[in-house]
């Protein structure tokens, strides 16, 4: 799976044609390696769950239309730099099983096309796009930037308590998730208690989302992530069922020494996957899961439109079950 | 040196002083590391040439004050993080005699830094700064990354043509300085012949800063430039004087074999530098300097305040006699 089932999202279709269309325009550019890595990302697909949201979201309204394109474009350009930058910086070989651009194109490549990516998203938005939204937009982007820097200063310590990981899995994830969501009540033009109601929805559905990210690495095979299995303990990212595990396993004192090894190898990551399995880590990250999903789906507001309320919260139920 | 000297800056003094305030301001932030990597790219100073520039230019006229600072501030915010990320491509250990942040605090941390430093740029302005002016700034950040990706393709290659040279490097340096200039003159509220005038000054001047920029990769010493001599040879940047040295060097066939070397060793360098300058390329480059300079100062709109004018041909003047 790389996108989200068409039937989830047919109110928004037509918009998602156009901004994948819009998205292999931006990144043309008349320099021919920028258009290959460009091309290459924009192919290597991806849910679109950022767009997605955004769109549905200002479906719930009376939308600004000029700007809802270009804005869902900004936001996935926006996600794409993010994930270049990400997997220079992980050493990342794989993604979505296909060749990461630092693997294929090298580091460096990667890096100004990241940067490139980054400054695309503005030049699209800058013309149409308000200035709250646009602020809005900046401010969660600094704030990913520092949820990234706060995750490697904290890889390979044991003694991140679970109030770190979530401050930073907001900061890293769904802060971003959640702005979607607001931009896209804003477009709409819907009441400050709305808008509010969205931006937790999305924080709700962004924390979900990435909890379910750190458990697949756990439970969910490589040809099934498109990425070897087991990346975050052998990279040291302290994820949930890690900090569970820390506090719960028999075996802690083990997992304590495997995680501040900072060249694990094959066995030692294989160890580590069996002593978090051990415990009831999955169980447990699985029921934080549902309960951001749950308060996820009860803050939407009463009055918007039965085809956005469906779904929003069949792509709530949908992070629920996703295996990739 | 680090700064101009003071003299040359006087009308636009308290701005720029308003400026560095501002930078080490908004570069806070809750994360300590950010704080302290941002602190320290601020404190390593740096000559200022871009918010001079823009503030200068924007002192022709009657400028709206309450843009001035956020603007300036944004320029060097963009500037610093080309660098951090130049510095992460390059490999380098030494900036203006300081270590490079990637030296320090590592490559991951740096990319990252460089991002934060993006979006804290287009946040400090998307607040106060209209449209045309935001389209100008984003539209040629991607044309620096852009040129930056073109010089890395370029590099070890011996048949780059002095017209390639010069499109690289007014992607990578003399249009973004060029972009402060007619940011500056869109702010004094000056005719469009007046703003292209000014574009055709800021143009002339970055040409004429990064050709400098390329001598004096041969002529000065690592201490005068506060980063090893050299550097570009032995990264098979091809620059100026190596290109005029390739046509005109009787040994041009052994400086062929040096350019394409990707592991250079400290003799090959050595031989590399003797055979360019034996060469003429340092006097032509330096001619060409010159020849923009005078370009510059000719193309100043004839009714600026003659401080403004003093200021801009005194800038053009040092540019031509800096020694890092």
């Amino acid at each position: 799976m790389s996108k989200f089932p068409k039937n989830l999202l047919k109110i928004v279709e037509p918009d998602l044609a156009a901004v994948e269309k819009e998205l292999s325009l931006v990144i043309q550019s008349p320099v021919d390696l920028v258009n290959e890595i460009g091309l290459h990302l924009v192919k290597a697909g991806g849910k679109r769950l950022r767009p997605a949201l955004y769109l549905l979201c200002a479906h719930s309204g009376p939308s600004e239309r000029n700007e809802l394109i270009p804005m869902a474009v900004a936001l996935e350009l926006i996600h794409m730099a993010t994930l270049v930058h990400d997997d220079v910086i992980d050493n990342a070989s794989l993604r979505r099983g296909k060749p990461t651009a630092n693997a294929r194109w090298g580091n460096h490549s990667s890096v100004l096309t990241g940067d490139y990516l980054w400054a695309k998203a503005f030049s699209v938005v800058a013309t149409t796009v308000d200035v709250r939204k646009l602020t809005i937009l900046t401010h969660v982007i600094c704030s990913m930037c520092e949820g990234e820097i706060i995750q490697l200063q904290e890889s390979h310590n044991p003694d991140r308590t679970e109030d770190d990981y979530r401050l930073r899995v907001s900061q890293k994830t769904a802060d971003f998730i959640a702005a979607c969501c607001t931009l896209g009540a804003l477009s709409a033009n819907l009441s400050n208690s709305e808008i509010a109601a969205f931006q937790e929805y999305g924080y709700s559905i962004g924390m979900a989302f990435q909890i379910t990210d750190d458990i697949l690495d756990f439970v969910a095979s490589s040809e099934q992530l498109g990425k070897p299995a087991g990346n975050d303990l052998r990279q040291g990212i302290v994820t949930l069922p890690i900090i569970f595990a820390l506090r719960h396993s028999v075996d802690r004192d083990e997992l304590r020494v495997l995680i501040k090894d900072e060249n694990m190898s094959y066995d030692k990551v294989n160890r580590g996957l069996d002593i978090v399995l051990a415990t009831g880590a999955i169980e447990y990250c699985y029921s934080e899961v549902q309960r951001y999903l749950e308060t996820a789906k009860s803050v939407l507001p009463p009055h918007i439109p039965a085809g956005v309320r469906e779904a929003l919260v069949a792509i709530a139920d949908y992070i629920g079950f996703r295996q990739n």
